[in-house]
């Protein structure tokens, strides 16, 4: 079986089975914020119609002028990307042939990012199902690697590790001269948060990875960035195609900084919605990762092989995200995005049906 | 100096020179459709908005049918990009450390992205004014080199190589076991133009670059691809991030290659125009390439250092391109795109009055 290696487009999951995709389907696998992208874009989206006839910035001079402004931070301390995507494949380009660390499970694209560009691979295993990260653990493989990839809130689990972890990681990767990448992908759906990119200042081996496509729901827009020190990136810079990041994403990006409310909004539906979600399908039984954002792996203990319950959902037209492709679930978990309330509960319902045939 | 390595964005162009950006100004410096986008893409923004929501396909598999359908050719030969340069970086990364012929003045990004990959580079110097391509000259270098990049037409001079001189160079590469990197960024402006894509049949050696940002005038969108033997898109594919290719480039790609009638328009205006402009400029005595599409280098040949003509354009809001990172111009030369009659019009009476100056 050749699995999709992420969610979204579920035609390829459904031909991989050999199933038919529904007319009508319900897509969970990928991570996107439900309340869709705030109003401003829609409001300037004429406009930009207008500026796609003309090269981008290819310095995204007044997005990364706003970033600075936010974070306190020097302009050439940040890189604008194609989507957090490409900036995992720069920085995986300036670690070619090197030894790099992964915290299993987690996305999958640092490793096929490392993998092309020659990279050694160590693992360090998370244990389900709580999925925390204990540093004691992992101590002599950070010795022995060059860079450690942490994702944080965690993409499958949706775990978030405590700040005081964070500080104590980038401390030891620094005794040992490794670089630190924190990739914060999913960091504003947290309703509690402690920044680390003060810690710029101190550490020259730390590099925080920022997305925008999930919170603002501009997935086919392609916006994230990248803070580190302005040593860090200038190694990087070079690998960067010119005009890497489209006109669109980047006028997109100056507006979306300025809509803190949206993102309060998001974080106190989803905080609200996962408490509902959670409470109504421990009810039902079903085990569910300790999440603290938008999204959270679920297992049925009653059946062996949850392949079962992945394919009566997508008979039904509800899509979840395989965990196949994550090295220490292989499969044992699936992993839902919340959505709308209406949506969700769809999903309860199909489960509350599933259930009554397996207890 | 740091001169601005592209055209397009004058901010820095005028930034770098201590002048500042008139309110008004006519940017002769990117070669971009004229005629701007058609109207398809119009009509079809507010569902792009739509679409935006959802992840881009990963594999742009119907915009690679489309293409595959009009090429005769399998969608396994076809890798679609982040614009022609994504897809120049992509080579660069898997020739890394290789040797490198470029065919000089050309595409500076052949030399940025190879560089920045450890590759060793050649030139092969063409001679102005005609900057033609005559193999004879080079045998001994391909020799030498793993690869070469020949962009035809070329940018800047416009220069258009026979078909022969193609078939020739891919011939002798293959002999001597060199890459043949054939960048066709322009070559939907050429009037009379034999494709090079069924060469891919007979040798694995050749890839081909295409770019929709130009003909279709939507460089803030980011759309290209890349035709080769399914050997070589594997090759290439691992270093290409995910989703790198946004939705509304994709789905503008599907849209626009139906728009033959488009093109022959943009052709016929191109040609008509460009006759019109070298034959008003040549009056004036200006020397201009022979260029065969839609942009053109010209001197002037009363002056020594072109540098005044350029200062003097800018003063008046008119920008070319400047030629000091062209090796073998190094700002001998000026280059222009071919706008609307009434823009050409504008910059013709620029230089008239200049000339009325010097002479």
């Amino acid at each position: 079986m050749s699995w999709p290696s992420h969610g979204s487009n579920p035609q390829y999951l459904y031909n991989e089975l050999g199933m038919a995709l529904p007319k009508v389907y319900l897509d969970f696998s990928a991570n996107i914020n439900p309340l869709g992208p705030p109003e401003v874009l829609k409001r300037n989206w004429n406009h930009f119609y207008e500026e796609m006839m003309v090269y981008p910035d290819p310095n995204a001079a007044n997005l990364k002028m706003i970033i600075a402004d936010k974070e306190q931070i020097s302009v050439d301390s940040i890189l604008v990307g194609n989507g957090g995507a490409e900036l995992i494949f720069l920085i995986a380009r300036m670690l070619a042939g090197k030894k790099v660390l992964l915290v299993q499970p987690t996305f999958s694209e640092y490793e096929t990012a490392c993998r092309a560009n020659g990279c050694e691979i160590l693992y360090h295993q998370l244990k389900e199902p709580d999925f925390e990260l204990d540093l004691n653990e992992w101590h002599s493989k950070i010795k022995e690697a060059d860079a450690v990839f942490v994702c944080n809130p965690n993409n499958p689990t949706g775990v978030q590790y405590p700040h005081s972890t964070m500080m104590a990681l980038i401390e030891e990767c620094e005794k040992h001269n490794c670089q630190v990448i924190l990739d914060e992908a999913f960091y504003d759906f947290l309703s509690e948060y402690d920044s680390v990119i003060p810690t710029i200042h101190q550490y020259s081996n730390v590099i925080i990875i920022r997305s925008m496509t999930k919170m603002f729901a501009i997935p086919g827009l392609r916006l994230g960035y990248l803070i580190a020190q302005p040593e860090t990136i200038k190694k990087l810079r070079p690998f960067q195609p010119h005009w890497s990041v489209n006109t669109i994403a980047l006028l997109s990006g100056e507006l979306l900084f300025q809509e803190q409310s949206f993102i309060k909004k998001t974080q106190e539906f989803i905080s609200k919605e996962r408490k509902r979600l959670v409470d109504l399908l421990k009810e039902l039984d079903f085990i569910v990762s300790p999440s603290k954002i938008n999204f959270y792996l679920l297992q049925d203990p009653y059946i062996n092989d949850q392949f079962l319950l992945f394919e009566y959902l997508l008979k039904k037209g509800v899509i979840p995200r395989h965990t196949y492709n994550f090295p220490g679930l292989e499969g044992r978990w699936l992993r839902f995005a919340i959505k709308s309330v209406d949506d969700n509960n769809q999903l309860l319902e199909v489960l509350a049906h599933w259930r009554h045939l397996h207890h």
